[in-house]
């Protein structure tokens, strides 16, 4: 329970990348808002920033918390503590804070090491974002999954044999996060006899946007990118 | 590929209910639209429309796809061919139309019957939505999936074999359009020892929206209600 004068902190889902698909609520929010945090990378811009920095204020208090994005790593706890700790002191003092999240604040977010540090302290609101999975289909003007079909969300690192049995038991696929798994994910799925219902995409909605069937995907994935594998024998797929 | 001079078709995710979480893009294109089209019940209102009835010009021309809301059966094909005529004209006539679709159009919507009458004949540009999964999640401050999890979403009319043993290969579960299936799925999450890992939400971020732990779930769900599983022995249940 927060106490009385505690400011609220507010998890808010910037979307995809494209400005325009950030929801009306987490745009004004982010207008209106003194303190704003976000994940950031050792070097270079915050994408989650640059997302919505046109409605971010001048002189908003920005607190950046810097993640090394290296693949295959636990998550450094201290820089979550640390960030806490920073976001703690103004909720405690009063003011509100926004954090901002790339996508969707619950779905696969560095958002949640801060949210388990702070949500039994203060009052904390969410604000969902369009998700990864939806704006990958949308790229592809692709279904996602439809009527009856069980849709399987998997993470790219892990292996074949965990890969394979939940593909397996699932009419749609999104595989996430593929990166430097790419060649061994379409081996995989070449191997299910899956590869020409398979779809590649990367930065959905921004300006490079790319997509392609798996079989033309490039060799090199960047992290953000998707595979949605949609079984489906009508004819969207034909 | 479309002809030149035909109008664009614009598949626009209204997400999951609060007007406030409709993207920008989606709320400037309702907002320019000379052509509406949305699903509707046999009667009462369409909640696609009602989210964005604030948007919608008061002289926009608007198509309702009367849809009888019946569970189990299959959908009505002729009344699909009926809207996707009426649609065809406006854009064969060079105006756009903009159909609206409850949450995300390519995340189990009807639209996906009118995309593929369509897609073949005329530009079509989907505008992603906050799905009910995210929504869900956020409006039980809980997380939907983390980490290397993996996640599985289900339809809740699924019979309990196939939901028990894609229950079984996930760390994180969503059962959609839980409806009149509620007692029958909870029997079966308690058989699988998850009860206390699971939410019941209906209404997720409308003026009604219900929060329970899924044992204190009402005994009867409405079609918009989902349940959330998520079996990650981590701070997030305790």
């Amino acid at each position: 329970m927060s106490e009385i004068g505690t400011g609220t902190l507010y998890g808010v889902g910037t979307g995809p990348g494209d400005p325009q698909l950030v929801t009306r609520r987490a745009w004004h929010l982010i207008e209106m808002a003194e303190v704003i945090a976000y994940p950031a990378p050792d070097s270079g811009e915050s994408f989650a920033r640059s997302i919505v920095a046109d409605a971010i204020r001048p002189h908003a208090t920005e607190i950046a918390m810097i993640v090394p994005m290296r693949t295959g790593r636990a998550p450094a706890q201290d820089i979550y503590d640390s960030a806490a700790d920073d976001i703690a002191a103004h909720l405690e003092a009063g003011r509100d804070v926004v954090l901002l999240c790339e996508g969707d604040p619950l779905f696969y977010g560095s958002f949640m090491y801060l949210l388990v540090r702070l949500r039994d302290r203060f009052t904390v609101e969410i604000v969902p974002g369009v998700n990864s999975l939806s704006a990958c289909a949308a790229a592809q003007v692709h279904p996602l999954v439809a009527r009856s079909d069980r849709l399987t969300v998997l993470p790219g690192p892990l292996d074949d044999a965990e890969l394979a049995s939940s593909i397996e038991g699932a009419e749609a696929v999104a595989i996430m996060k593929v990166g430097r798994h790419l060649p061994r994910i379409r081996a995989l799925l070449t191997r299910l006899g899956l590869l020409e219902k398979s779809l590649y995409t990367s930065h959905a909605s921004l300006p490079h946007q790319a997509c392609h069937a798996l079989a033309d995907a490039p060799q090199e994935a960047p992290y953000f990118s998707m595979i949605l594998v949609y079984k489906g024998n009508d004819p969207w797929i034909s």
